[in-house]
């Protein structure tokens, strides 16, 4: 077999047989097929496209490049949740701990990333003392004990994505569907996930644009998740505007923390609720997604979940008791209010602007060698479809400098659409794929 | 500037700049670009094309990578000749002395190349004592003195062509119709010609397999030349089935011999005096191509052109004596006939299978590494469109070995497609772009 013969039938649209991506997977993971040849295959494949058998075979292909998580000690239905990136999006914060109290095993393995505000990680290490360094016996006895951890990752997940990733991402071939598709799915398969929910965000704040895209990558993601034995469901939601309030680290963990209490923004609840119930039932801990979401609302009014919060930050070191005590979680020294100067309507919130404003006032990492302020970001008063009046606050400004905070109050100013009428007809959840 | 935006720009069907294909060019060539960026960009230009203005600015700028050779000091005005490439194509050891015996410099750069047979320096090398190692003063002083002169490559003429080529090799993307242009282009200008005659080849044994193809590129090569002031001409000519008789180097040799002697086969006859027409206007020779035809014609009849042969041969410490006496040309020792088993006429000969059965008799380079051996080849009997009778000879296979031979010789009888009836209607030439 030779890569010239399979980047010239790629090119003139032809399927590529199972043996054909594979040997381009090993060979490009071991280096013996060279990053040119690589790049001009992707970029064919942009193209001319790969159907669903092949978009398949080169997730499996991916996943067989590295290691893969054996989560067999671990007692139930292990089900991952994977989000495609958006703004102000804690929802792992609120959904964890939610299924968790329900019994449903949550061994979560992350990173830190580069993106508007940190990861996981880096959120969860506003409560002092927390820890994702533990050995892989004491990270499966805390999942099976109180059903739920966190470790940093480890061992070799899928390098042949991580390298392909690397090299589409400066030759402008990341968007295509099947290349997201299967590095999306070839991580959460190898991370030893038994079913999986997908949250596909669409709008100006996330990576699809349209719901029409949005929709063909849950199908994509579905299909693959599916012919590899993953039960998978896709929820479609709304990223045209942030998710919630917060936009930074410490403050989105006090915003899961409010959620969890029942005071938190209302879609954040709404999409934890939808994602969690698809879970839920995947988990089979509930036959119906109606009784997986009464299942999820008693949780929440119980305390259960928010003491599951608890639970968990003290078995990783953390101190918890900033969960009763939300003044103890890391603050920024100034809080600058964004004001409105005029009346009308919320029309739109610039999402993607408003993630890089928090990531320059230090939410967020720009390159892997910035240092992410857990204390600093945004907190938004007024969202899409809310009547202002001039001299309301839209949004609050945390910053570590007055100077800063008073460009990023500006900055989200310019950012918030007001009109004199606006009826907002987005809706939250656009479609759920399974 | 950043090569990822224009990659991103191409991939999405805009319109490059001149300075950003500047930008490119040098560098790549420079090595500031890697070749997985430039592979992912050339595979976007196969896919979203490029217009004229795109392809002819590629075209200056790798005729700026590298030297421009400086002919000013040859008096009259330089036309080139290029083929595109075919089967048995021996055209410039028939056209160079016949114009440049009409008082036209043949100031000629050749190389040795890969292909079925050798390149032009190999098959002048049949002439004992032939050499292309000459100071460029010697090489211009005969050109201004006898018409015609020739010399191996000197200098770095379009390296960015060069280099783009040999990626193009390896990364599936060839046989773009602006790419080959360009590349075509950037060489002959480089090479200091002030007019260009092409001679783009279509057909089985072409790079162009349908006359649309050749039209296009034709068309596309013609536009180039004229954008930078370089008057071209370009002739699309049959390549579905080999020129003349002759494959091999010596073979060639004889036969260029035989047809400026006028006893050479008429198709090569023909299209020597279609090309050389057009090169005797360019060259402000003549007013008219008939005029130009009637005067290449003429040079035939009286020997004027068969002479000028001579002078050139001798003039570079070639044994011109050979001209008169083809027996001391070199000679393979087996000459083997290829002998037709049934009655029918020659529906087709499949011209690039007859190419490879030639280099694998030794006529031609595999690999660089690749000895050719000058005497041997296939000299055809019949061509397209020929009545035959069971028993007779189609073409003869000259081999140093009788079991190479042997084998050449049937590979060639199951390469001729002989039907009981079949009016040829092929035309040598199809089109004429200027």
């Amino acid at each position: 077999m030779r890569m010239y013969d399979l980047i010239l039938k790629k090119r003139n649209g032809e399927e590529l047989s199972r043996e054909e991506i594979d040997y381009f997977i090993e060979n490009y993971t071991k280096g013996t097929i060279p990053d040119y040849q690589a790049s001009a295959f992707i970029m064919a494949v942009f193209f001319q496209g790969m159907n669903r058998r092949e978009t398949a075979d080169l997730t499996v292909a991916m996943v067989k490049s590295g290691d893969v998580l054996d989560l067999s000690k671990i007692e139930g239905i292990k089900v991952d949740k994977h989000s495609t990136g958006g703004v102000g999006d804690t929802t792992t914060l609120v959904l964890a701990p939610m299924v968790a109290s329900l019994g449903i095993p949550v061994a979560k393995m992350s990173g830190r990333g580069l993106g508007h505000t940190g990861g996981t990680i880096d959120k969860l290490e506003s409560f002092k003392g927390f820890s994702v360094d533990m050995p892989e016996e004491k990270f499966i006895d805390n999942v099976n004990k109180i059903k739920m951890a966190l470790v940093s990752q480890t061992g070799e997940l899928a390098p042949a994505d991580k390298k392909l990733y690397s090299l589409r991402d400066v030759t402008a071939t990341v968007d295509n569907v099947s290349l997201i598709a299967s590095s999306v799915m070839s991580k959460k398969i190898a991370a030893g996930a038994d079913a999986i929910v997908l949250d596909v965000k669409v709008g100006d704040g996330a990576f699809m644009k349209t719901s029409e895209a949005a929709l063909e990558l849950a199908n994509e993601m579905v299909g693959i998740g599916k012919s590899v034995g993953r039960n998978t469901v896709a929820v479609i939601s709304d990223m045209d505007q942030p998710l919630g309030f917060a936009i930074g680290n410490a403050l989105e963990v006090e915003e899961a923390i409010n959620t969890l209490k029942g005071t938190g923004p209302k879609d954040l609840l709404e999409l934890c609720l939808v994602l969690g119930s698809n879970m839920v039932v995947l988990a089979e801990k509930a036959k119906t997604l109606e009784e997986a979401r009464a299942m999820l609302a008693e949780v929440i009014e119980s305390g259960k979940a928010l003491n599951k919060l608890k639970e968990f930050v003290a078995a990783q070191g953390g101190d918890a008791s900033c969960i009763d005590d939300s003044g103890k979680l890391p603050k920024a020294k100034y809080v600058i209010p964004v004001v409105v100067d005029k009346d009308g309507y919320v029309r739109k919130i610039n999402a993607q602007r408003i993630g890089l404003i928090a990531m320059e006032l230090g939410a967020g990492r720009a390159t892997k060698e910035s240092v992410i302020d857990l204390s600093v970001g945004i907190v938004l008063n007024k969202k899409r479809g809310d009547e202002v009046k001039k001299g309301d606050i839209i949004a609050y400004v945390h910053s570590s400098s007055e100077e800063k905070g008073k460009k990023a109050s500006e900055d989200i100013l310019n950012n918030y659409v007001i009109e004199s009428k606006y009826e907002n007809n987005i809706p939250l959840i656009y479609n759920i794929v399974r």
